[in-house]
């Protein structure tokens, strides 16, 4: 018999920031896992991303939902080489398949983002390097190893 | 054959509150739809609501996630009587199954829920009144019918 | 830490069947439940019908997909009248909202039905009584009690 | 505004066996692609399966639920060895990052799958390479060209 799964409650400006996979960005974003779901496989960040970093060149092979608390993302290059600028205060839907080859933060920049799936970063040789909900989370225990709220 | 589906981005800031289904709130609870998933059924929502509204006794069938952005949320009566309370820069998991007959904002709150499938909000005879992702688009668009942001 | 769920297996010819919840069918209808996702809420059952048989009107709060092993189906009243008619070694998926007024069961039917989220049965008073993972899963172990498989 | 999808029924026994693409097996394995869900991501796909051949190792990024029409399937090399065997009239659940390294049909095996999100394959050299719902589309797409029954 299986049962009903916990609720969960975070202080999320209690947890603090802890680099981002390097291999994954550049300019030193930093993040906070702040949820796992084993079972579908989907995982919540939050990052906090200095002006001009940037994300390497992903995939997201399953939906994410998101929202900036601050700043503004450029997304396939930004909206002047028609991709899309994504603003504070903004919400953002990203479907299945979405391919990311351009991200820069142009300014100081805080967003949630929820991904069901893996994200399938591109390597300089063509190959994918899949991060998925127990990827995330080995890293971030590792990171807060004792610390970690629950 | 089927298509990738559309990256949805929204300018949240200029969305106009609506007043959330009456049947379903008490206090003036006012809300924004930011996005539905037609296909799992799962939809994204903006809550503001004054201090000492009050969300009806309702179950949520499929899990929820979401951030509160200002205020407090007393859950199951809050965490003085055994129930939970969610403050102000807070995530938030309601696992499937999550009961919540007794939801009190005890200060003006805003936060945004990702609610999977539909909620299944109890009537004063016992009855349940599910409300999903149809269900919330069609309120949404007859509250601001040809002015909704796309 | 959350941890990788386990696999399951289950040899589904030794399982026996049990009488799906009454107040749902009539004729008969007979169930074996072979798999609840507590986290996402879905839930996969095997279904017996005799000839005649039918389901109580509902609606498909989540996506359906099934199998059809033997025997046929008139979804919405079978196709003579606009509806479908599923067949004997179809394939067939159910989108979330599908209502679900009429079905009849015209042979001998056994077919697989996974289900994401609850099913609102339509009671004759205009109602709807939900059931989702669990409980279908309440009722599946109140009839199988120590026999289970697992 | 969205729409409710469209409901889907295949005569699954009217739809012709293509080859699975050969990089990923071993033996002549033949699949059917049932259905595809470009939201959330999930894909629907018939196998047929000599008896000998293989599944070139893998891992499911999200969760997979099948049912096994006939035959014998060894996974993880199979009971013997502490992996699992699945067998004729079965019913499987591989959770959300299962490691598949050994996969056999010890006899002429015919199984379903749903799959959500993408499969990893995995390469000589270590690499993965994904294959999610809109990669079986379009190699499915290439092989039925116009002859794919809707």
């Amino acid at each position: 018999m299986k049962i009903k799964l916990a609720d969960e409650y975070l202080q999320v400006d209690q947890i603090g920031w802890e680099t981002f996979e390097p291999d994954f960005q550049t300019g030193g974003i930093r993040w906070k896992l702040l949820h796992v779901s084993p079972e579908i496989g989907s995982w919540t960040v939050m990052f906090h991303c200095p002006t001009g970093s940037t994300f390497a060149p992903h995939i997201h092979h399953g939906p994410a939902e998101g929202y900036i608390f601050k700043g503004e993302i450029e997304i396939r290059g930004g909206e002047q080489v028609g991709g899309a600028t994504a603003r504070e205060n903004g919400y953002l839907y990203e479907a299945a398949g979405a391919i990311h080859d351009r991200t820069t933060m142009t300014r100081e920049t805080e967003f949630m983002l929820q991904m069901v799936g893996p994200v399938g970063w591109k390597m300089a040789d063509g190959t994918q390097r899949p991060q998925g909900w127990a990827e995330a989370q080995q890293l971030w225990n590792e990171q807060k190893s004792e610390l970690r709220p629950v």
